[in-house]
């Protein structure tokens, strides 16, 4: 009784907080899970396990579906254009678009077609060849895996041509490509969604405090960011949105510099500096996603606060009893403040993981930022 | 990895929102459907289906919770305190408190004698106890079912004796009370919430708008209420919450006349007159209720925005189909007004059944409802 069927492939976080989205549009959101006790596949009705390698899985999977979207960057091109030519079900981004957000250089060589400013990079075979860009654009350079990397996983950072050498005998095998270390100012993102019909809605454009590699923060809207510049992140995310085409939610991460703005990468799916929506704006980016996969009309992305930060939980020491732990850390964040958003993910905190994230919304950016960020860090354990 | 286990017996549309509320927490909620049908268990990951009518199945259901609580007031009382004196399981509200929610006659004893306003009745065994109330309260009158009305069901207008005689004469057996027909101006309800240590939170007093018994519309805050008069009917609220040992969510519906507010009905559950609270309040009643049962701190209860009004979406003329209607009206609704928050439960269309809600937000309390009821009138089909 309801809306198609929609099948979202890999079942992190991202698809815990879709399906949730999900219910409200009398929408149930059926889910390819690793294993049953990936975090949406806890709390999804309808869960299917299996590999999303594996063609087979995939093709079992979206029989039973109407449109298929993605957790993840991660299900592997071939297949998705074998489930394209199988027909029967929309793949949505479809295989072209999502391709850009698989691998770097495919990206970077198209937005650079596009004319979209990204910073200087090059393809790596061997260590001259970042000796070579090295020349032109200094040290230090930051050596990238072409795919699979995520929160500063398949990142590196290199002083030198010796730190390089060793990067590449690390990674042996592992197609790489070499960017320009830029010097920002801050990292941005402009978050924005786009349905089949081609409709696009933008959201604020947010800074994102990163550490290690890994987002901590998103403060909503960048704080002092010059509103034409804003508007530039909008348009060129709403850009490469279209020039990509790119159907549900596409977050540009962005760093910012004294020379402006450059794309430092694309992920086609809800995105962590999205998170804040989900009390932040009228329409969050998980039912937009949906909206916008199921070419639904979108939502209105406007702020419903004048600011809103979102802290990530990230896990602790790791110890033996942690998820009653978590319970006894919720129920005094709670009291300590009645007014802040906790999201858990039902993950096992593990050092560093992120196994949650907390908003709080107010008039007060100072104030605001901090109450989200110590509740974080309370219920992470780090305190 | 994470809270105690909750059960919510019935898998009706509050059970559906309050497991969509419950995954921000961490926890999802286990509930008892009477089929795999059921508008909740459509979207939740641990439904067993069982009869709450049975003891044995309500045994088995809350021998895998930690905490147990309801969708519906219909679970037998002496089933509740079966449960109670097996011991294992907290359940809350518990049965002193929710008698006063599944029997009218009990319930106005107890706020009798607690001092709290409500209408003059009497328990009716024989057509000569509504003549002999008529006699002093006036004609017409009202007449209920002492048990399991809702929605209009289980009540009656009596314009004069042979009207009383008739209903009696239909209803034979059913416990029946009669009621003065109040001369209101308008109907009001106070939603509360009571965690087991005591604490309580609530959210602003809402107008509700019925017809033909069922809730139709929702205005938040009550427009025009007298400051003092608000203040009363939540304190009054409160009162009933502590009095009545209740846990979790209290919705008292109240009749606003010339002379003051009358206490109308009593749940103890999230309710309809709450709806309005997942995108008007900081914290929803559906949030609060799960906080509340698992004694967490309660959440602010504050608006997000001036005003709110909610629309219930009664379904229209029965015809074959009517899911994929749904899904081209929903899509027509969104496009004409992309504010408009949308609730539907998965339920099948039938003249008159609640089958979700529209929550639309803003400044302006006409043009903010005008919004929502035309945007519930279109999606339930009667346009």
């Amino acid at each position: 009784v309801g809306l198609p069927v929609l099948g979202m492939v890999g079942a992190g976080q991202l698809a815990r907080m879709t399906e949730q989205a999900a219910i409200s549009l009398g929408s149930s959101v059926r889910v390819l899970a690793d294993t049953p006790g990936d975090s949406a596949a806890q709390v999804a009705a309808d869960v299917e396990v299996g590999d999303y390698r594996s063609l087979a899985d995939l093709r079992a999977f979206a029989a039973r579906c109407d449109v298929v979207t993605f957790d993840h960057e991660h299900v592997p091109g071939p297949h998705l254009r074998a489930l394209v030519a199988d027909g029967g079900v929309a793949v949505r981004p479809g295989p072209d678009a999502l391709r850009h957000a698989q691998d770097k250089a495919h990206m970077r060589r198209a937005l650079v077609g596009n004319g979209v400013p990204v910073p200087a990079w090059a393809p790596v075979r061997e260590p001259a060849d970042v000796d070579r860009f090295a020349a032109d654009s200094g040290w230090p350079v930051v050596l990238k895996a072409v795919v699979g990397g995520y929160d500063g996983r398949g990142v590196w950072f290199a002083a030198d041509a010796g730190a390089a050498s060793e990067v590449l005998a690390a990674t042996a095998g592992t197609p790489l490509l070499v960017e320009q270390h830029v010097d920002l100012v801050r990292e941005l993102a402009a978050v924005v969604a786009r349905s089949p019909s081609g409709q696009a809605a933008a959201w604020p454009v947010v800074q994102t405090v990163q550490r290690a590699g890994i987002c901590r923060e998103v403060l909503a809207p960048a704080p002092g960011l010059d509103a034409d510049r804003a508007v530039a992140a909008q348009e060129l995310a709403l850009r490469i949105a279209r020039d990509l085409d790119v159907v549900g939610v596409l977050a540009v991460e962005l760093f910012e510099t004294a020379a402006g703005i450059y794309v430092n990468e694309l992920a086609m799916r809800p995105h962590n500096s999205g998170h804040w929506t989900i009390e932040g704006a009228r329409t969050s980016q998980f039912e937009q996603h949906v909206r916008a996969v199921l070419d639904l009309p979108l939502g209105d992305p406007t702020m419903t606060t004048p600011y809103a930060v979102m802290a990530n939980v990230l896990g602790g020491r790791a110890e033996e009893g942690a998820g009653y732990r978590l319970a006894e850390r919720l129920g005094h964040v709670f009291a300590h403040d009645p007014g802040v958003r906790v999201h858990l993910y039902g993950k096992q905190s593990r050092p560093g993981r992120k196994i949650g994230h907390v908003t709080a919304l107010g008039a007060d950016p100072a104030a605001v930022r901090h109450r989200a960020v110590s509740a974080a860090a309370y219920l992470g354990g780090a305190q």
